[in-house]
């Protein structure tokens, strides 16, 4: 089965973001801020409580610590650096489900970071370790080094694809600053031909190999709702 | 037996604070900041690996949301952010230990919290509930609000007694934004007398009541190796 | 002649907050926020273009050191630290504006802390001595210590009336972490009153005097685009 | 006639960073950190005040906004982001520095942003543009990118030496994180030579040439009031 995943909890504060009480009951797993990127103590615990009501599965979003870059500009940690700091968020957000009775069931990094493990050995391996710590399973881009990294650490990977994001030529993530609408008709035809045949056209036109076993959408389009909406549909109906 | 604590982790990235490395070897439970007014992600692996290493108990020692005002500066959050705060800073602690192969063995309020908490009970209750989440002692005040939320809450209190610090009339701490040197003297029949009498004075010259099982000294006045080899030194010796 | 005033470039990063552009061609003054509270260095930029763009009036909003409250948390600094802070922030927002050509016409202080002000002396006189270095008027609450601390200190000051809050029995605003739609025909009617009769009734009840020459609004009200039309049209409207 | 300038109001709210005071009368410029990756409100008026009873030259010290890495980790901020966080911090600087009746009389870039316009053209310009918003000179590493922008935006470019740091085979700077004590006499011959013959050896033993007319000595080697005294006891001797 392919789930849907969403990256929710993202608010701060008093700064609202995304539809994450429209979203939930489409997704299969919330991806939850940890407080590096997005959320604070209070919003990952309306995050989480939101998550637990609905019955889905509680992941951590972990990023960069780039609060007002919303994780999305590239700094280069030490890797024990990085390391240290997933393993910070992941433990944060690992407190507050306990606090919901409930417990996680896997993790996403956020942002520029998902992007650079993908072609960086060390930041990947880094990443993994820290998943590693938590006997956890690893969100990302399958056929990267990020997927090399959690193989040899020990951490299963799960392969994504992006329902709701540009492909470059190689197969890389376009991750804008900030998203806007997306085309309900062109994503749903995107993601049925990534089901039916593990292909996507790029940004370039052409062809890109993906292999996942689950599907990522964001709370921050304006149109976010119907993207989940949309999303669950084609993942229901159409066989892979 | 009456054990001795620390406040330790409190560095933040370049900066260095207090000697966690000399006050070790004679304390028996570490207490190590989660970030909010002290401490990293990698500072708190090292504070947690040092404590590893020498066989000490680790306990979270949350804080208010103030790195500026180390924790010192008196701050109204509401309670249910209060007890957010402290399940996201207790719950990073756990994923740092976890790292190491270890687990937590309390929890003790930083700063001007802890004495908030032991007037108001709004602050003492959103306090034990947070550490009621992860099954664990709390540290604390004897005879304040903060024991009276914690019997109420259901979590075991383990009262303190402040080597180091002055004590007002009415038995109150007198937290300093900087902590100076320590006369080892009258440190040692300070606590020497509370250990046999239970009495401390305050400031003002009158005896006030201490219930303890706890002695908690801090890293960072300039003689904290010595203060804490002599507190060590004190507890061994007199019997109770 | 009675200004218009609103709280400005309270974004933060990627969060949005208010409707600054919808906002600016109604008021006067625009209180921009300075990091502190809200606001970010390209934040504060594209909020001072906006004001140089229609030609409006630029103040500093400065705040408590509190993102996550939003300013709108009770913190007690050491009154000098305070005074820094609303320094730094006022130099920042100069600075800001330096590189578009303008210059600040005013300060006011945000959040908790105007309350705050209105009260303790301290606060009051650690405030109008930060304004007092950039010779500029202070806004705030008229019969306060505020007021007082303005006029002993030799700063300008330039009482307010809150359009879309509310008052409590003895004067006081009523401020509330996140703003709620704002009835447009009573906020007419008390402006109306206000402009008048210097006077406004209490959440119990009771009239309050009310001694001002500018007129404050909220960005953050669901409608505030429509409060700000409305009450453009009340100043140009009522003969005081 | 060479100066002598040093990094200084490098500590954060308790933590303390660098000998200033001891500093303070060997320097012609203290370059104070603005807050992004040290320094505080208070902290920054402190340093101000110190520089001001001294009758030295005050200069900014913005860095890119990373406190926990104090601005020597790499991060790739949007050039208008990064011009505009660094007229924030020097609009700050100026605040504080007009609070004790003094003004800014230069800007030098804090940390690994300081090699980076010393490489890239599009950050060379960002802080360019942000340094001539106060019509400052900006201090740098000449015949590099940094300077041809100063040149090219219209900014007087003042070219450094570091007595305390090694250079690469190709003339960069390597900063590290920590900084360990300095040894005096080969420093005094480097900065000997480099006065006479405006050349400094490499770490890789070749010379590279050097063009100059201000030094640099960091706050924060455990000697750094010897590397002080000494190094202006050689720009007193050494005849250029």
């Amino acid at each position: 089965m392919v789930t849907l995943n969403c990256d929710m909890g993202e608010s701060y504060g008093n700064w609202q973001f995304g539809d994450d009480a429209g979203i939930m009951p489409y997704v299969d797993c919330a991806n939850i801020a940890c407080g590096f990127h997005a959320g604070d103590p209070i919003t990952m615990h309306k995050a989480v409580a939101l998550a637990v009501d609905h019955g889905k599965d509680i992941g951590a979003h972990p990023s960069l610590p780039d609060r007002e870059g919303f994780g999305r500009r590239e700094m280069r940690l030490p890797p024990e650096e990085l390391r240290a700091a997933f393993i910070y968020q992941i433990g944060a957000l690992a407190g507050v489900a306990r606090a919901h009775g409930a417990s996680l069931s896997h993790v996403k990094p956020h942002g520029i970071i998902y992007g650079m493990a993908a072609r960086e050995d060390v930041y990947a391996v880094a990443i993994a370790q820290a998943v590693k710590v938590f006997d956890l399973p690893l969100f990302g881009m399958a056929g990267t080094q990020h997927e090399l990294a959690a193989e040899a650490v020990g951490v299963p990977f799960v392969g994504e694809f992006f329902a709701d994001l540009n492909y470059g030529p190689a197969g890389q993530l376009i991750i804008p600053r900030i998203h806007s609408a997306i085309d309900l008709d062109k994503a749903s035809a995107r993601l049925a031909r990534a089901l039916a045949e593990g292909k996507v056209q790029s940004v370039e036109g052409n062809d890109v190999d993906i292999r996942f076993s689950t599907v990522c959408i964001h709370s921050d389009p304006p149109n976010s709702r119907e993207v989940a909406a949309t999303m669950r549909r084609v993942l229901d109906t159409v066989k892979r």
